[in-house]
């Protein structure tokens, strides 16, 4: 987002405006998950349409939150990864996890961020 | 939001159903900074829209995030104020300004959260 179209400087602003939609941190939650290729970005429990996920992934590619390369193991299958900004999202993760843990009843957290 | 309608039991997920859109957290940054009133919380530098401002108000006090009452020293005031439970979204602002701090230039807290 260039700054000419930005709310403010707010930086929680500026941040939501980047990564505060329905979707983009259930997409880094799986990453940071350890999963890497489409197909299993597509299952995650929330049911994310595949148009959504790729828009996503596009996005946060050019905003330098992700790379994407071609599988080592798999040929022809495109895998995602983490870069170092998109790892710096842990803490904003951590915190909705934990809050949705201690507000939200019914709320499991199974995936365990960071671990791969 | 009732467990039916939920995407998944992650917290993260529910979390962001809850409070992740583009203006919810910044009227809870406005009120943690200290403001109280509509017409306080009207004049972000967001420029949030009067119908959305109302609309977020409604749904945080459904969902017992903030409690809205009459203004001790302005007569015929409305006045907001977060629940405990509201109050404790306070780590979640902060590791998005944190995040954005670090990450997107030009951005500046000038809001320091918690402070009356």
């Amino acid at each position: 987002m260039s700054r000419e179209n930005r709310r403010s400087v707010c930086p929680v602003a500026c941040t939501l405006d980047m990564i505060g939609d329905r979707w983009t941190l259930l997409v880094i939650r799986d990453l940071m998950a350890g999963k890497s290729r489409y197909s299993e970005l597509a299952r995650s429990p929330e049911g994310i349409a595949t148009n959504i996920l790729a828009d996503r992934l596009t996005r946060l590619q050019n905003r330098g939150l992700i790379e994407a390369g071609v599988s080592s193991t798999r040929e022809g299958s495109k895998e995602y990864v983490l870069t170092e900004r998109g790892r710096s999202l842990l803490p904003v993760l951590e915190s909705l996890r934990d809050w949705g843990l201690a507000n939200i009843r019914g709320t499991s957290a199974r995936i365990v961020a960071g671990e791969r």
